[in-house]
């Protein structure tokens, strides 16, 4: 599966329950910022230790995976929205980074 | 492309960088949600309409599309950390919004 | 009232809780940062409009207030823990603000 | 001072520049959620240990203090909007987390 899929997915669910003109960017980015916290609160009070260790506890992990789906969902949702070619804006980014932060030497070797 | 690939990506983005002790789950969710504030950021004192016509403004969509652009990176380097196949939640996540949101009959016959 | 007497209540309920190894720095920011989207998630699908009307709806206002109280409580809990002077520092970036945007002169002798 | 000459400042701050019409409860509520970001930024890869730290460097408090202060800002501006009593609110809300979470009977005699 790949993005495409899904933002078809998001544009009939959307149509079928006339949920298009709340779907404005601004809505979208609130809702998804909104999602984004339900992820956070996972965490909040872990140490990072216990933060790694969610992956492990099963009802968790499921927890914490719909939490980053629902983030992906409206991201997806905003994406076509706005007509942003997701995967291609978020390869061209990975190159800006690297720029940004070039590889420590050391490391890029091994 | 798909999500495969960016995880690989990020995965030897974060390895030349010796960023890998950085990456708790904790620590990335704090960084996704500041990402997606400064998503937030753009569409704060638009009208509905302003921010749907800011798919028009080439600076402005560019802009978007890059902050959306470091909240996917985050949020696939995450699901690569917690072992999350982030693309068969999002899928199953649609068919549970769709038992709680049932489509409405007149519209979902179109 | 003044701030005072509420960081000395958190102060009371951490200890009494035992808390405080709880309230790093850290997790009072992320905490803060899911009661602020609490409060978000009320305005998240209404038009400019309808935002300003929730303040007439009793029920709304009730918990739209008891989400910002939230958010009041961490950041004066973080205010506490970290030595800020919050209701100084307030006043200084109010001035800080006045410099980097001069009021517009028609709107100021008003 | 307390809240209530914040908030006369702010309502004059607005109002000498023409931004009342911006200030919903819908936009005041985004801003606030882009300034808590802004706050979340400074701990985002810091360990508990070194988010506790941060008070002791001179310019990272400064730092961290001025984005505490925007958030308090925009509280109490959306309060004012809203006419809520969030001092009144916080105390209530106090009361009600003491009885969501009973004291630890070892630690409330201390």
């Amino acid at each position: 599966m790949d993005l495409a899929a899904l933002i078809e997915k998001l544009r009939e669910f959307a149509r079928e329950r006339d949920w298009e003109r709340y779907h404005t960017p601004k809505n979208l980015a609130m809702a998804m910022s909104v999602e984004m916290a339900e992820l956070v609160e996972h965490f909040q009070w872990l140490t990072p230790e216990e933060s790694l260790a969610a992956k492990d506890n099963p009802a968790k992990i499921t927890a914490i995976g719909e939490e980053m789906a629902d983030v992906l969902l409206y991201l997806v949702r905003l994406a076509d929205v706005m007509d942003v070619d997701l995967e291609q804006v978020a390869l061209r980014k990975i190159g800006l980074n690297a720029l940004k932060y070039p590889p420590d030497p050391q490391k890029a070797k091994l």
